[in-house]
């Protein structure tokens, strides 16, 4: 069922950060861009949830190396550098929050470029607890569109009519709070990419409070 | 803030296997043991959550390595390995779910030592997922106790009465379902160790559903 061997060989080889983003099809890409200081709880909620939901997820690293250490020490190893991802179209990002995570996010050039053309090309963006306005209203991506972000950076907001809404869903962007909000983020992306019916038939195993 | 150069080592040296778990002291100390095919929702939860309440948290894998693949390929590199913690009391210890990953904890010779004293100490165990029934009950640990575990082990359990309880404590073992009750999961760990106003002042910036 594992493959310990080819895992060894990933950790132990700086091989595998020369791999470049393979275009795949069948299914939604999602790329889960991740740096030091990230939130683990939002991350890792979000690569579960849509890899479960069947979305072919990709966990990229801002910094130099594919080696994170979140913001409670948890220790993650990403699939790519998001430099390897540079010209890959993804059908939605997701942006985990986190301290200074979200920061190093909205400074990374090439995640920038494909922020910016996920906006302009209408396809799905999303951003939880520091990052919707850390990352997307620093940008100026949210347009004065209504969103949330975690309560400590909600007066960063432009648009303050739904900031105490759990998760926020308008024009393609999603946005939410917390850690305590990871979950319904996660599904309300799976929804968008999957439809109602694969979020349920995620969510139920899952024993998601309704 | 960050230490870029002691991670890169840490991750670049085998040396950090062999570093033997510390005495600590001020604070309550936690153990999360981790497998390839742990849940990666329910394991990070824990971590985060109870570092979160200032618990001196060791993630330690169970496999011959630090490196771990959870249930959904998420690549964690934990803290310890479980055989460098033999001699090591735990105020908790609290047992991810996940398939393989709970029958790998359930399999581990130096985690069924730690376990076995845990419950014979009185000290807390706590287990969610699939660990309540393919651990816990698996050993003759849970004493006939109510208790709770993912649906699909459920009817595992030799006491029935509060199997769809989201968690359920007693007698210092904790259980729960699945990814979607272990932020509810870690906070009961929280309260039992640190209280409720410990377990409140960690949910709040959280965005915990009350
Ligand atoms: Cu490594």
């Amino acid at each position: 069922m594992y493959t310990p061997t080819s895992l060894e060989i990933a950790f132990a080889s700086d091989a595998v950060e020369t791999v470049f983003c393979l275009a795949t099809s069948g299914t939604k890409t999602v790329l889960v861009p991740v740096a030091n200081g990230s939130e683990e709880i939002e991350a890792v909620t979000l690569i579960d949830v849509l890899r479960r939901a069947g979305a072919d997820v990709t966990v990229a690293s801002v910094e130099d190396s594919l080696h994170v250490e979140m913001s409670r020490q948890v220790r993650i190893t990403a699939d790519k550098l998001v430099s390897d991802c540079a010209t890959t179209t993804f059908d939605a990002i997701a942006l985990p929050g986190g301290m200074p995570g979200a920061e190093s996010l909205g400074a990374s050039k090439e995640l920038d470029q494909l922020i910016r053309d996920q906006r302009q090309s209408g396809r799905l963006l999303s951003a939880i607890c520091a990052a919707p306005a850390v990352v997307l209203e620093s940008k100026g991506l949210l347009d004065g569109l209504k969103a949330t972000s975690h309560p400590g950076f909600q007066d960063k907001l432009s648009n303050q009519s739904a900031i105490k809404e759990r998760v926020v869903e308008v024009e393609n962007i999603i946005t939410s709070q917390a850690p305590g909000t990871a979950m319904e983020f996660s599904l309300a992306i799976v929804k968008q990419l999957f439809g109602q019916e694969k979020a349920d038939e995620v969510a139920g195993p899952m024993v998601v409070r309704t």
